[in-house]
This record gives structure tokens, C-alpha cells and sequence, in this order.
């Protein structure tokens, strides 16, 4: 367990932590006190991690997300329960919710179902910006959607590539969750760099 | 102050919480026990709000936030703000940080220097990507950098667009924070579709 955590960086307490909860199976029996880890517990461990500190997925969350994977569930499937866990609570007016609803439905060119996860988000995100006054966001919801199509097909791709030695809906999660911090961190660069030309004091 | 709650949904002990830690400015006292609260502080409660809920700031990064909003400094030094709080804190070994930092570098056509902030938050992701096997990720980095400035090409277009009652580094706030959770629930819905025509079992 020593070398499991000294490999992947993770607090010998997180480990024994994740192991009773059972995010991580247990080690081969190898004396009383002692069990054997492999290169499997390693892997397990990584993305365990990475989903919790940079999906932002709570523990709870992670233990359905593995559950579905480890079930051999395709990655819609997976996408959805991982969606699941990242519905934003903020109570919006039955109002904006309305309007928001009307947008996204527009936009998809179906009446919007908002029982689904993924349109609850996108429902409450851009109620919250028409609260905020800033509806020139959703003024531009037609082109951030045309390019988060183009951003899906690379990812999409990327599902297609991976050989038979990983699995497509590990690869979705990673794409997805990890990715859109990925992607969030490239937009920002190219913001600020498309904004520097403008002087540092408005 | 119960109509500030009312009209924003947000709990009145909330409210005397932010009020306290100086997020809200205080009501204009009217009586003994009495303040009045203008649609300014509705205003200002909602964005308080969205940026904790929406935006995933603490309450520090909300202050620090803020305050450099309020100090009329421009878009890019409050996105910068903004972003610091967003670094990933996920111990990275020194050999996948090194060979995360030469693919931001090769990317962006100059040695990355991850102290700022954005670039840190890259090397991280993409470290972690590399540590999980998944490098076909990074294969597909400059699709992704290459998407992400358009993105940014539209962000920047509505931050040009904005009236002169609302101020570009709000909007600026706005569509990256929140943006950030809109995209990614657009690009989730593009990719479910995508992928929705394979079967549910892998």
C-alpha cells in the first residue's frame, strides 16, 4: 500500500478510505497484515482521482459512475450518470425556466425535456443569465452550440480511436469530464489573448 | 430584506451572511431595525450567487473577484482573478508536468510558463490525462486549441457588444464562468447524439 500510494501520489489514509468504500478492490492476501496491489489498483486509483479533483464528482458520484462503467454500460450511458451528479441547484423563477426551456427547445428543434440531466443544466445556466440580465449569452446560443457539435465530433472521434485495449466509455468520461476542463482552460488563454490588446485599466 | 430574499430565492440568513463578509453593500437604513435595498442589490446578489453556485468560487474567490470588478479594472485582470481560484491542486509527478509543459509550449509557439494561473490549471489536466494512458487525448489538442479560439472569437464578439449599462468585465465574468457550464452541457448533448445511434450495451 506504501508503494500504491508513493506511485500515484494519494495520502495512505485516502487509499485505505477509498478501499472501504469500495472505489478501489481489495489487494491479493499475501500475509496477515500485508496485501498485493497491481497495475490494475494503480490505474483504478488514477482515475478515481482524477474524476474527484477534476470532474469535481463527490464520492458518491464516482462510486455510480465506476458501478455503470464496470457493468460494461455504453458511454451514453455512462455520460448520463456522470451528467447526473452535475444538475446545478440554484432555484430559478418558474418564469425563466419557462423561457430557458422555449430557447433550448428551439435550439434543438424538439420541445426540450428538462427531466433529462443535461437539459436541466443547460435550462438552469442560461435562466440564471436571463436573471442576471445578460441575455445577450443566449443571443449567441446558436453559435456556441454549432461549435460544441464540432468540440463533440473530436471527441467522438476520439471514442472511435481507442484500441481494444481501453474501454470507449472510460474514454468518454475522461473526454468529457476532464476535457471540458481542458477546453475551459484553452478558451480562457485564447480570451485573454484576443482581450490583451486592450490597455490593463478600463 | 425579505423581498430581497423573495425576488432572488436566495435565504435571508444568506443574505445577513453575505452582507456581513461584505459581498452585499449594506441597505440604506430607513428605521431602528429597518434598511431599504434597491434593485442594485438584487443585482448584486445574483451575480454573488451564480458565481458561488454556477461558477464554483468560494466565498474568498467571490471577494476577490469582486473586488477587482468593482475596482473598474479590465476584463482580462478579472479573468485572471478568476481563474486563480480554478488551479488544480492534484500533485503531479515532475516527468508528466515537464511533458505536459512542452505540449502547452509546441501549442502556443513559446516556452509555457506555469505560473499563470490558466497554464498551470492546462499542465495539470493534461498530466493527468497522461498518467490515466490517455494520450490520445493530447493527440487531439490542437482540434481542441483550434475550436476553443473560435469559442473565444464569440465570447470576445459579445463582450465588444455589450451597452454601456453593463460593464465588459462582468460580461466578460459571466461568459467564461458560467459560459463554461453552458458549453460543456451543449457539447454533452452533441456528443449523447452522437454517440446515440450506437446501442445501449457495449
Amino acid at each position: 500500500m506504501a508503494e500504491l500510494s508513493a506511485e500515484t501520489g494519494v495520502p495512505v489514509a485516502t487509499v485505505k478510505y477509498y478501499l472501504r468504500e469500495g472505489l478501489l478492490p481489495a489487494g491479493r492476501r499475501v500475509g496477515p497484515n500485508q496485501a498485493q496491489y497491481t497495475p490494475e489498483h494503480v490505474k483504478r486509483l488514477r482515475l478515481v482521482c482524477a474524476l474527484r479533483e477534476i470532474g469535481g464528482l463527490s464520492l458518491a458520484e464516482v462510486a455510480d459512475v465506476l458501478g455503470v462503467l464496470d457493468a460494461g454500460r455504453a458511454a451514453r450511458v455512462v455520460l448520463g450518470v456522470a451528467q447526473d451528479g452535475r444538475v446545478t441547484v440554484r432555484p430559478v423563477s418558474a418564469a425563466a425556466r419557462a423561457w430557458a426551456l422555449g430557447r433550448v427547445g428551439e435550439l434543438f428543434g424538439a420541445p426540450a425535456d428538462d427531466t433529462d440531466p443535461a437539459v436541466a443544466n443547460l435550462v438552469t445556466v442560461l435562466a440564471v443569465c436571463h436573471g442576471l440580465g445578460h441575455d445577450a449569452v443566449s443571443g449567441k446560443l446558436a453559435e456556441y452550440a454549432a461549435l460544441a457539435r464540432e468540440v463533440a465530433a473530436v471527441d467522438a472521434a476520439l471514442i472511435d480511436d481507442v484500441g481494444p485495449s481501453r474501454r470507449p466509455a472510460e474514454t468518454a468520461l475522461i473526454t468529457t469530464l476532464l476535457g471540458e476542463r481542458l477546453f475551459a482552460g484553452l478558451r480562457h488563454f485564447a480570451l485573454v489573448d484576443a482581450l490583451g490588446a486592450a490597455p490593463a485599466e478600463a
